[in-house]
């Protein structure tokens, strides 16, 4: 890529960039656009219009919210999640502007004021660089072609250049040059502002959890502990009775109730089907009323054809059809649940104790001989649990976990084919050939250039955007109890994914298929080492193009959600007719931390690798995580709605994946100074296990607590005696919920019995 | 080593074994050594007379009652640690048996019948082989002269030597045997005959230690919790107060009292020196009394010097100077004890609570947010704590554990210097030369031949003997709570120690020097496993004289306690006079697990290797752990006395070792058959990973329940009311316990206070 094609890039990017933002400070004004800007305030029943009002004063005014929005504010608006979100941001972003601080000043003059590139091009020695690293094919011309062009043409980029690999290169011609101390002491600095920064970070969401959790407003998953492999009863004692007995037996004084985990796929869909009834009723109405104007007072009665999309079958009027529709299935559906709740009892159940400490000391201590009988855990929030998964038992759930972990490793290391395959066809040139008739665009050069400088990348988002879906498959089809738990373990396959797919074989390329017989042979990480080493450097301007089109453009899409308003307005002019279905158009969802972290995380990894470098690449760090943060808070308070709320238990997680990142950046420090054949570079080799045992450390000092409920924040006290049936009735599903509240009752006999009710306080 | 040496190490091992046998039950007859041959029976006040009239009707009386005894016996006699290592020693040898009984009618007469060995003789192809596995150079003649020695002298020998190296290299030489089929199928049945036994006999030590644990008696420790890293409190609050307020929020309902660990190093050193004071009061009294002859009714007073070792110094009287010592004492001890309790708490506490399943429960509750604070687990039996370990905090025991595996890590890789240079020293060539005196007794053939079987395995066991006290210092290095835990280290760490030096390095022994480059720069599984797999057969003969010795003479030892009798005698007759003194000399110790276990492991993994390499192993295994089994119930039920019950926590431990030496067995014929080049080997490839699934399947399974108290077990009723005050006074250590019980009390104010008494059951 030559700097034609950089600048190109990164000036396209900011331009969509100030569109799009001019583009959401005109549209957020709009009130009619308020259920696509400020959702989550809607649905929280507040005023959007005071923010919009705020709005038009000054168009920047929503960078002022944001940044003026507390830690509690954030929490009420989008729970803990979303604030350890923002504080991973924050965290990594602090990361960098304290690497910066140091890294710029010191290491751009030190690489600067070094005569070594003149020297190399007096010399001519490049091509015996070429040479040496033959294991590298493709980087020398790269690096020769951002280097002839960045010489002459502006001091920013030629500083970058030298500091990079040149700098390097001189040094390795001058052995004993004291200028790669700099370096060395650099790689130490970055990794110990990681290490101050994940301290503290760790500490903080430690705290946030803990108040949290520890708040005097009572929430039913911390009255409850899941149950699963509940054993088989004698054939004569139903699964929750032997629930029951057994609890009641461990836990006399402090049992309050069971709800045994039942198949309910059928009710589900007779429920769901109801529900569609009414909503084509509701519908029909709505559209009944229009039709009476004034020339036709009677109207039109709406119908509908039964058959396959309506298109076939018997013409029927809508109304009565589904009303008749209802009458039939109800009582199906009271049959259903009926039978569903006797005879279709899993092996798991959630049990309730009247105590948060009591559940959460429950859900801790072992309770079986055997671990593969009655194994409790925390029970999820409701709305979190996975049903179908609750009733694996502990063989089931390990074997598709090595099954499950096979395929991705799998996919993790050949979904570079296809990537590979399109990164070939997708040069212009190939382009031109495969498809002859692009031929007349193509040759323009201004569209040339920008395609020749987005191609890749955009190949490479789209191949990114298929795969989310799959993992989340995967995980879920894991065993795992919860979302929360789901996206969090496709999270982690997405990052391995992004990082071994995105990064390293973008960066290794063909290196890595051509060599590929050499690292087998050789199999130690030495050789990957020495490979990262050699292939790295050359990766900095793509990268530095992916992480500007990624930020510029995804943030201004992100703020300006074009997609979502366009959407939502195409939805309400043509298909939804009654309020619920206009409020069904504009739902925000919330976050998607499963896509979102890893993408995050990609490009601190990114960034890190090359901080020291290419020190320039950690400006548009800084710029992405602070502009990141700034747009996440702002999406946070007013757009979108959590889904779940799993108190930080993120956190850990994004924790690892940043030493994870420091580790690679690490190796890769070792090798590339390292292969300049500096005397004192084993002095790196420390960092390594040092961030080992900082992991570890961090690890055993805060994870338990993510882990599990400590006693201390359990035992805070409640706002007031807690409801016990509303904390039971919460996990009931839906399709099974008896229609009053009063029938409970009714259904206790089929769920549960009580036995003791809420200790009085 | 040729025949005669083997031969005459055998017949000679079980000449010693008859007459120590013979010995045993000529002695164990006379009442006088009741006390060595019976004192666990004296200890619980059981009449030894009863064994012993029964022994006397017929000398193998002692075996009946020990394979008529039930394993409730062993368990009243010696707890269920020795129970579990009974099932222990009977699993290993059931493995042995069910493989035998395949192996022995399999494997000796297929290779038997093969003509290999006059094939091979014939055509003198011997040198060649010798060429081709030139990586182990000794491995061929040991193996020649074991051959041409055994070939023509009797029947059963042959047969060994054919089926081990003979038959595998005849195989090599025609590569479509089919009879190597017979010892590939036999590792599948040796691998599946022990998978089978450890999972029966993990479920049956798992019921034990259920039972054991759900008895309705009560068990001090199964009510207290130990807490380690108490947060220091404020200077104007103790330990103990912080201590009491913590718990007391959390279990409102349920604490009972603390108890804050002291550092009670001095007042342990006064109530040593009054002890002490007393026993020689009552030696002086003993003394006088017996002075008191007709010829000089006054008597003598016993005196003594107060300077060093009693030489030097005043002489005074040692009754009245003792007791004059006491009265000095006593209130130093009182006032130590008030500044004990009171100035030097240590950082962690025993904590109480009313109820055996409270307990259990809070044990395995997280307390504080943060890890390490507040860390709790289950309490050790009292007598089993080590007190000054309790107090060392989560960090410096994390360093001290890394230091002391690298320590173990050192010890284990480079003890093989000295053992190699002794086994070098220690051929009678070398003896002879360097100790020229001992010529004379070289020289005569006949000890040349008992000295040249013996030599090295004696210089192995004296180098082996050296080392456990070094292991278990190491072990309570690491800040373990208890005793029992540190034993289970200890074990660890010496079963590594042993498999590596004495199985591998005797085996491998000088190829691994010189072939230690080769290694390092093909550092892969694949080196190590061929290195095995041609080193391996060598060493048949070897460990089938190293069995032979440990259990004959070992046995034989061990059964007639020749030497605690000799010591007994010789310490009643000449140092005991007081009752109190002579009790001391023949107390007898526990069954000393920590080298015990890693021996038997020892053997079980020697036995296992080469139960399909040289089946003729077999039975000597089978021999060895039969009459272990036997010797060991008979000391158990009679002679050692439990100094801590863990309820069986060691099984998990020998449950992985015995996978270990498995897993070993399986690597090694993978190389072994791989190396015949034997097409279908392959074929053995799954065993190792189905080795690992089976262990963590067996550790998912049951080891939770091992680690802690399940609630299930810990629900069961109790006899009685717990006595809550006895159960804190347990806890007490001795130099703090006040003289009366009465005065608990006073001490009350320095211990804790107790908020809620015994629940009324």
């Amino acid at each position: 890529m030559d700097l034609a094609s950089f600048l190109t890039s990164v000036l396209t990017s900011f331009v969509i960039f100030v569109v799009l933002v001019l583009v959401f400070t005109f549209l957020s004004r709009r009130p009619g656009n308020a259920p696509v800007y400020y959702p989550s305030l809607l649905l929280r029943g507040l005023d959007p219009g005071e923010g919009r009002r705020r709005g038009t004063r000054s168009p920047v005014g929503w960078i002022r919210d944001a940044i003026s929005a507390s830690e509690t504010d954030v929490i009420a608006a989008g729970g803990v999640d979303a604030a350890v979100y923002l504080v991973f941001l924050s965290s990594v972003l602090s990361i960098l502007v304290y690497s910066g601080i140091v890294l710029l000043p010191v290491l751009l003059p030190v690489a600067g004021t070094d005569r070594g590139l003149e020297l190399t091009a007096a010399a001519g020695i490049s091509p015996k660089n070429d040479e040496k690293n033959n294991s590298a094919p493709e980087l020398p011309e790269i690096q020769r072609l951002a280097l002839s062009n960045i010489q002459y043409i502006f001091e920013d980029a030629h500083i970058f250049a030298r500091t990079t690999e040149i700098s390097m290169f001189i040094h390795s011609l001058q052995p004993q040059s004291m200028r790669l101390w700099a370096f060395l002491l650099s790689v130490y600095w970055v990794s110990f502002v990681t290490y101050f920064v994940l301290w503290k970070s760790y500490k903080h969401v430690s705290n946030l959890r803990a108040t949290a959790r520890s708040t005097p407003d009572f929430k039913p998953e911390e009255f409850a502990v899941l149950v699963r492999d509940v054993p088989r009863s004698s054939p004569d004692e139903t699964i929750k009775d032997s629930v029951d007995s057994y609890f009641r037996a461990l836990h006399p004084n402090t049992f309050y109730r069971s709800m045994v985990v039942t198949d309910h796929t059928k009710a589900d869909k007779i429920y769901l089907e109801i529900e569609d009834h009414k909503k084509k009723i509701a519908r029909a109405e709505v559209l009944y009323a229009n039709s009476k104007t004034e020339s036709n007072p009677e109207g039109i009665k709406p119908t509908h054809r039964t058959g396959f999309l309506g298109l076939i079958g018997k013409k029927v009027d809508t109304i009565e059809y589904c009303s008749e529709q209802i009458k039939e299935l109800l009582p199906k559906l009271e049959a259903e649940q009926k039978t569903t709740l006797r005879d279709k009892q899993q092996q798991a159940a959630i049990v309730f104790f009247n105590s948060r400490s009591v559940a959460a000391s429950a859900s801790q201590t072992l309770h079986a001989q055997v671990f593969d009988k009655w194994t409790v855990m925390e029970a999820p929030e409701p709305r979190d649990i996975i049903w179908p998964n609750l009733s694996r038992n502990i063989y089931e759930r390990q074997i598709r976990q090595v099954v499950v972990y096979s395929i991705v490793f799998l996919t993790v290391v050949f979904y570079m084919v296809p990537i590979t395959a399109v990164s070939a066809i997708s040069t212009l040139e190939n382009l031109r050939k495969v498809l002859p008739f692009l031929k007349v665009v193509v040759d323009r050069p201004a569209i040339k250039t920008v395609l020749q400088a987005y191609l890749p990348q955009i190949a490479l988002i789209v191949f990114l955007a298929l795969l989310p879906a799959f993992l989340m498959f995967l995980s879920k089809a894991e065993g795992i109890p919860s979302q929360s738990h789901a996206v969090r373990a496709t999270s982690g396959k997405y990052f391995y994914f992004v990082v071994f797919n995105v990064f390293l074989v973008y960066t290794l390329g063909k290196t890595l298929f051509t060599s590929l017989r050499t690292i087998l042979d050789n199999a130690n990480i030495g050789v990957i080492i020495n490979m990262l080493a050699t292939s790295l450097p050359g990766g900095a301007t793509f990268f530095l193009t992916f992480v500007a089109l990624k930020f510029f453009v995804g943030y201004g899409l992100e703020l300006s959600r074009l997609i979502p308003l366009i959407i939502f307005h195409l939805k309400r002019k043509y298909l939804c007719k009654t309020e619920d279905e206009v409020k069904a158009a504009w739902a925000p969802g919330d976050l998607g931390y499963s896509t979102r972290v890893p993408n995050d995380m990609l490009i601190a990894t990114v960034v890190l690798c090359y901080s020291v470098m290419a020190p320039l690449i950690i400006p548009f760090g800084v710029a992405y995580f602070a502009l990141g943060w700034l747009i996440a808070k702002n999406q946070v308070l007013r757009v979108y709605v959590p889904s779940y709320e799993s108190n930080g238990r993120m956190w850990p997680h994004m924790h690892t994946r940043i030493i994870a990142a420091l580790l690679l950046y690490q190796a890769t420090m070792i090798g590339v100074i390292g292969l300049k054949k500096f005397i004192y570079s084993p002095i790196l080799a420390p960092l390594l296990p040092i961030s080992f045992i900082f992991a570890y450390i961090c690890h055993m000092r805060f994870y338990p607590a993510f882990a599990n409920t400590p006693l201390e924040v359990a035992q805070h006290e409640l706002k007031e005696t807690p409801n016990m049936d509303a904390i039971y009735t919460a996990y009931i599903p839906q399709c099974l919920k008896p229609d009053k509240l009063e029938d409970l009752d009714v259904f206790e006999d089929a769920q549960s019995h009580s036995t003791s009710r809420a200790p009085s306080i």
